[in-house]
């Protein structure tokens, strides 16, 4: 059942302890909100634990500095910017499907899997919710909790540069510049530091462009073998999805990444009204308007093939508009 | 003479027939700054043109949208952005040297050539100086005024990135954004789009980086043999100036372009404590604490070696401080 911002804080503030999800392979969004709103339950005498299925990843560190999280009997368990169950991770979504309480989420393909959910699909990042939710809440935003969300909401909008950044997206980053985030940290961090590693990844990968459509679609694709050749690996590929969309003129950029066992995720950009999410979800994957992402299995080519078949069916759909 | 933002309100207010002069190589700051304050004079009646020794650049021709300037005799000549005459470009020096009332700057290398000057060295753009000037003068921020200023705001910081960025920043990006910045488009054209050409010339520009004082000095060269195997030329480098200073413990980073007379355009970006206008002034140029710049003659391993020189005395000082 969708609920209210009101009814949201309501929840929260009804339970006494509460189990935060954040989901797999997790991003600054997913832990940036989870790590404030457990800082904020924390500050209101909660006990509060945040979970997610795979590591921190050492940039998120800061997130949980000094945070206890101890193990309890939760009483609540709310999914914190998760639009659906698989994204659990495969142990906790065994463990946690059928009794999560509260879902707070900004993806419209979220598929409404909790018993109440909060879902606002205009907002850029769930960092944006929490941070409205925490004023009704009366919670003082402390310079860590400012950290955590501004985290949130640069890496949701590539540092304000997608098209869901809004006038509230700016404000909010003020109001959280205000209140002591270390925003040019977590902006170096984040959006101006490469390491030697993944500069060369990079070249590698700009290297592999190729153009279709007349030039309206770019396409990289990352192989394990360029992981070889720079020193790099996946966990440095992120940043690559958006540089076949910054070459002018392409209204759908690719980044495909080949896994270890050979099948390929696939991450889409689009600019304009070209729906990313639509693309991806004929081919079994999901996410917003501007950015979404699918796994393909197959050879390189057949991959390639299955998604610019869906791509050329979306420009298409969207020349003829 | 330094002067308040009150006085310098009053200048403007007492003035009935104002030229206001860009940089040469304008950027977004020059004339993002001069075209919004052109617009809110107008809007209080006066008689206003803005001057730039140099042609418009593509992407900026829609600050002056709309705007009819026509030929007076100024009663006031002000300076927009503008540390040092020479920078007037040379037909503008020594037509308006020792004319200029009212210097409106953030440059902390400001040579205080005009009669009165506005200058805070800690702003991160002469737009949040100029955003404040209006506040005083009580201007509406219409939507073209707050284009004009948001892209002054984001070119000079990096869209947010630069150390340079300040609470203030953000607050004042929101503000525009709120008063109909076209913040979308602007960040897309200057921070998220990319000529084919130019991504080409980025390879090799990154190609030819190298490494100096164990890897805390970075130093891409861009040579007129890159311009034409990528098809680009020199009006695409700006944004090269960054790249080296983005890896990961780079302190000083540095973008020699070659002329097409064969000295080089040096561009240094540091982090920290570093200070890239020293570097530069004794080199002869001069700038920002985190980004300046200089012109060095000879061949490029003696170009390059100076500015090494330089560079290894800066970073001696500040790794024993």
């Amino acid at each position: 059942m969708r609920i209210d911002l009101n009814e949201t804080a309501n929840i929260l503030e009804n339970a006494d302890n509460i189990l935060l999800l954040s989901h797999s392979h997790p991003d600054g969004d997913t832990l940036g909100s989870a790590s404030a709103l457990a800082r904020a339950l924390i500050s209101k005498g909660k006990r509060v634990r945040v979970e997610c299925s795979d590591p921190i990843p050492k940039d998120f560190s800061f997130m949980f500095e000094g945070l206890d999280f101890g193990d309890f009997e939760p009483d609540l368990i709310a999914a914190i910017d998760i639009a659906d169950t698989k994204l659990l991770g495969r142990d906790a979504e065994g463990k946690y499907s059928g009794k999560i309480g509260l879902c707070i989420d900004h993806h419209g393909s979220n598929i409404l899997y909790a018993d109440k959910v909060y879902l606002e699909p205009d907002s850029a990042s769930t960092a944006e919710i929490i941070y409205l939710l925490l004023q009704k809440m009366n919670v003082e935003i402390t310079p860590q909790i400012a950290s955590c969300l501004f985290t949130g909401v640069t890496t949701d909008t590539g540092c304000f540069r997608f098209s869901n950044t809004t006038v509230r997206t700016f404000e909010i980053a003020a109001a959280l510049a205000k209140a002591g985030a270390d925003t040019y940290n977590i902006i170096q961090v984040f959006f101006e530091t490469k390491t030697k590693t993944y500069a060369a990844l990079e070249r590698l990968a700009l290297d592999s462009m190729r153009f279709y459509f007349s030039d309206r679609c770019a396409v990289i694709c990352v192989t394990q073998d360029m992981y070889k050749r720079s020193g790099s690996d996946e966990s440095e590929t992120d940043r690559l999805a958006n540089l076949p969309r910054q070459i002018e003129g392409v209204l759908v950029g690719v980044t495909m990444r080949e896994l270890k066992d050979g099948s390929f995720k696939a991450s889409v950009r689009t600019h304009g009204d070209i729906d990313a999410s639509a693309i991806c979800q004929r081919l079994g994957g999901g996410g917003h308007m501007g950015a979404a992402g699918c796994t393909l299995y197959g050879s390189k080519q057949q991959a390639v093939n299955s998604l610019l078949k869906e791509i050329q069916a979306e420009i298409d759909a969207y020349t003829i508009d």
